[in-house]
């Protein structure tokens, strides 16, 4: 598929422009270390197929959006497994980056992984007709009052509001991928928004189902995390049969509501495929 | 001074909507306390000298650029006060951000910091001519392999070439100050380079000589640091007399530097003045 490709020249280029003369050796390699080899990509090729079904006026401005939604995402990845935080030990199936690297190193690569994704996209969307809003709309996701900072924040709080801490910590950037796939290909934002939204609430539940469904070497991370911290998680709030209905509920929800454009079609589809994955395949003998 | 007000009001203004419906409110006091009350403010105060010698054309850009070029500053402070760096208990005065609100909300007031300035930015600048000049600019000087986070990450060698050191880690913020300014004001960026690059080799010469000068209390953040931490100093290499006579040179040669422009004058009255509280008092004793 083209938009794979892309997404990781894009990400390449950008890591190799933080790698460039005159970087501190360590963080070079851990910068690299932490994009390479990826997860699933979901954000990023989520952000170049609504751009593609919009029509991708401008595709150099699609794949700076694209990258610097996926580095924002390594960087909150580095930041959330640090010590202070879950201590973990095993991200996408290696040593996190602070066990390899050193806690020192791994803070400054999740702050220069933050400061590469708006420079990726400052040189990317140079261009771009509404490159004042893409940038806003990538910053508010990541940002203080409803971005992934502000929800990872709320598990320092004693009393959690879940929906507000799912939709910053999860949903924030799943919409971002939609709106800034829209705004780089010179589309509308608003109409944009749910299937972000529908699609974040969806990867959390997806995420919830394979924290008690699936073992550590399948997922490269480890499992059970949501008992252990005393974290919320749908599965256990509504059983797996509840937690699968809920999966399909918001899947047809997305689906339903791409806008009008030109790929219409084809995006239904793309997101029907992806979304299939979603389901941990130790559901399939789950009644819903 | 008219700059000093509108830089506090857009700090102010920044951190408020950071600290928004929704806010964690443990995050949303942390960044507040991150921000206020500041330092001397130099850098945003150097940006919005640049602005308004070149002629202030969009004033609202130029605010936004010096309030993110604070914004980037505070960040800095938060995450090298942090055990992992330099273990700092005292900042400007008070508890570092760290000891005051515990380690993982200084980590995420850094990281909401650093994309607080980047949405300050596409804000405040969104109709500045030069946006994505100055965008990029603004990423270049925090991140890698030129800005304050690759300079930080020096730190983490065994073996530091002392010039790429500093020009990362304390002058590429002043650069950023200068040539953001005149990009805010949609003037060319390229001759503002100097003065940006002799403030920051003057600010760090300045900062070793306070840092074997003056005491705790004084400075408002623990002395003797580089002697502690095996860091280069200025002042113990080249003597306090060397190292004066060293501050005065790149004084003159950053006013000598400044381009020709409507308020020309009035800035280099502004950086002579400005520069004259680089030099410690306790130096007034010392011959050049």
């Amino acid at each position: 598929m083209e938009g794979l490709a892309r997404v990781e020249n894009a990400l390449d280029s950008a890591v190799a422009r933080a790698q460039g003369r005159g970087a501190p050796p360590l963080l070079a390699s851990a910068l690299r270390y932490a994009v390479f080899p990826g997860g699933h990509r979901i954000r990023p090729h989520l952000c170049l197929a609504v751009a593609l079904a919009c029509g991708d006026a401008d595709p150099e401005a699609a794949n700076a959006a694209a990258a610097a939604i996926e580095l924002l995402h390594c960087a909150s990845l580095v930041h959330d497994d640090m010590p202070c935080f879950d201590d973990a030990a095993l991200r996408r199936g290696k040593a996190s980056v602070h066990q390899q690297f050193g806690e020192p190193i791994a803070l400054l690569t999740g702050d220069a992984l933050i400061v590469l994704a708006f420079e990726s996209l400052a040189l990317g969307a140079r261009n771009a007709a509404r490159m004042a809003e893409l940038f806003a709309t990538m910053a508010r996701s990541v940002g203080s009052p409803d971005g992934i900072v502000a929800g990872q924040a709320w598990e320092c709080e004693a009393a959690v509001p879940l929906s507000d801490y799912q939709r910053a910590k999860t949903g924030a950037l799943f919409v971002a991928a939609t709106v800034c796939g829209a705004l780089a290909a010179g589309a509308e934002a608003a109409p944009w928004r749910t299937l972000g939204e529908k699609l974040g609430e969806a990867y959390q539940v997806a995420d919830d189902l394979r924290d008690i469904l699936c073992d550590a070497a399948e997922l490269g991370k480890p499992v059970g995390q949501d008992a252990a911290r005393l974290r919320p998680n749908a599965a256990a709030q509504l059983g797996l049969g509840g937690a699968k209905a809920r999966l399909e509920d918001l899947v047809k929800a997305a689906v339903d509501s791409i806008p009008d454009c030109p790929g219409a079609l084809e995006l239904r589809g793309l997101i029907k495929a992806q979304t299939a994955q979603f389901f941990p395949k130790q559901l399939a003998r789950v009644a819903a």
